[in-house]
């Protein structure tokens, strides 16, 4: 297959925090955004292996601004590196002030998604060709995210993560 | 006030059909994306305002095509044109086939949305300055557009209506 | 097929204003109102065909209202015509005080419905017979109406378009 | 304070049932009816006494009928007696045949709603005065009703409830 | 088929009252716990039952105190008596102070549901085993009330109602 | 402040799964299910502080099993470690089946959460006492996955990260 740009599958979804997606302090739920990240990071995989996908993990997510009210959000997803049949999503939030105009950095998430058959079988995808700087990071650093969740997961140990023990020494 | 080109206020929203959205023949509700672009929409023109921005009206739209359950759906909305407090704002959708990646257009429509202060008065926008083509010619035709407008409110008799008038004759 | 009056169709549909559906300034959404309205007239336009009805277009709607959080919304939809396959539908929105009682006009919109087979096909729909002197003025306009839609789709040529090129002279 | 019919309290609540309101049988869950019934009884009790109403007890509901998916479902509300600051509310439900268009009873609910102040405090409301004879009827069996209610909340002792005793007599 | 439990089918549904859940008093809606209980309950009915099961009526519900926007609502459900194929299933709401933690309790209420095939024909129920001396009162109970719902629908007569009669003699 | 049990905060949210719920493949979408393990995570933070709480970040999910329609799913949360003002939350959630009533795992997440005051500034929060050996297992890994998450973070260098660092060796 042939290999497909991260901008082939980037998909942006901007819209409104509503009153019913709150909290008591009247800001998004956290819950809420991570809702609003999976449809966006759904609809990326999809865009780059044309499959039905389904969520199969979901990587550290820190929520590190709080998203008020009535803020325009914007969720960017777009698949960065793809293994077999499963494709990592990197997403960056973004969230605008209304008299500025100025676009500050809310969140970034990274999701893990499979794409299958109409039987739910996982199937192949093609692999990501990265084009910028921060597409090829991202690329890069993918490698180890996925050694990180297979020893987390008790499936690889921990000595043969390679990319990862290069980290600590 | 200067004027704003329609790509800063350019909003693309994207999402899929969920089922809680759809009519028994398994199609989004014709209501469903109209509350859809409604919000896309909304976003424009408080993009160009950066006021709170309420609905004023709805122009005709037409629904050709049938948006089935589980599509991808981008909804793209700019601000055409301004005219003191008010601003058109001309909306796209697309939906996309999964198998062929190929996009085609669902529908048009154009909303009417006021800049309003905290208290709900109307306040001054910034005009539009076209850049395309395409952005030309909504330019040019929001103004025949707000005359119709106009006159089916009985609020301009339709002999001064000229810019509508020439299409008749 | 035996002609129906509009009070057959008309449909009535009476809700609160529920916190999740409200803007930033309280009060409701105008693409909350849209889907609610939708939801009525396709009642309506299945009353009168008994058949799977599809939102065909939505004609000019003007918001002259604010409808705050709390209210008590009427929306009234009735056919007013019926054009082979197609249904116009009339749609009448009114606000009620709580404390006087007193009922408010906050809108009015046409929306076109088609009725269809379980394949989606167009089918063939009963007249309309207006009663009421509402009634035959709605019947009377919504030839005018049809012509104007024809025309801004380019489906028909402005001088054909007797009934309109009418008002203009 | 002036005495109200049943009729000016009245409320009609058509709709839909939609996708995201029915159970694994394709039938309207029997929970979404409840709160339908309650928002179109609370309108009801609020255009008697014009003020705030909270739900404050719901008597027996019979489901009789599964309501199936798209659905066209009627819920009428009136006050049939009022006790103070109470009102007790009648609700009938019908359901409607797309292609026959003949209505068929699917549920009766009794709600009783009390009238607040911005406090929450109760606060007086007018009496009804029935005027057909089905409103006669459930006017007068409102008052054993609220005996039996009274009973089994063992606020009244039975052998008081004298309307409700002469009923096992 | 041998006995269960209360304990074997008791549900427990801890959540928030959520912003798109509140009335005028920012109060969760009468009609919104009325659905909660619903979903509670019909999970309770299913473990009793192993089947699919749809409510069949709901007992007199009183609401003694609100529910504010923000409060943690427990509901718990267990089936307290088995009839055939239908089953009583005994509700208690409690709310939690955050400040304190303590519980206080908000509501009873008492829904029944029946088991029913894959086509919707009623199909036999286990019998229940009360244990607790609360669940053996309500499994007493549960018969009078049995009765008292067949003379309110009309079909028991009063005077065969023996559990029911003895109460008022 | 004195030490709570994770029993004190365990917090058992058991619901259905429904329609509007679902992806193309019928099964609970994962955005869904991670709002739902926000809202029970968060009222275990909240059991354990008795503070406002706030999403602070998601650790790795993985979800191993899909969830179909009509499924009951119960997301148990407790309070497995608190640092100052974070609390971590382990959640489990289990699917049930309706015809031998068996339950198996379908996922295990871990939130953090701050707990603030009135005005959004982090406040203290009591320290854990582990019971059982899950819970004790739980509470020792804890500290391995913060200094995991500040590693990730940037926040703390790999080789300061003692217990991590002992994984790799």
């Amino acid at each position: 297959m042939q290999a497909k740009t991260p901008g082939e599958s980037r998909t942006t979804m901007t819209d409104l925090v509503l009153p019913s997606e709150t909290n008591p302090l009247n800001n998004l739920f956290g819950g809420e955004l991570l809702a609003r990240m999976d449809r966006a990071a759904s609809i990326a995989a999809r865009r780059h292996s044309r499959r039905i996908v389904v969520t199969a993990s979901v990587n550290h997510v820190a929520f590190n601004r709080a998203v008020p009210l009535g803020s325009v959000v914007t969720v960017e997803a777009a698949v960065s590196r793809a293994f077999k049949s499963s494709m990592e999503v990197f997403i960056d939030v973004w969230i605008e002030d209304r008299e500025s105009g100025s676009r500050t950095k809310a969140n970034e998430a990274i999701y893990t998604f499979v794409a299958v058959d109409e039987t739910g079988r996982p199937i192949a995808v093609p692999p990501v060709k990265p084009e910028t700087d921060l597409e090829k990071s991202r690329f890069a650093a993918a490698l180890r995210r996925k050694q990180l969740s297979l020893v987390l997961a008790g499936k690889m140990k921990p000595n043969e993560a390679t990319e990862l023990k290069a980290l600590f020494e």
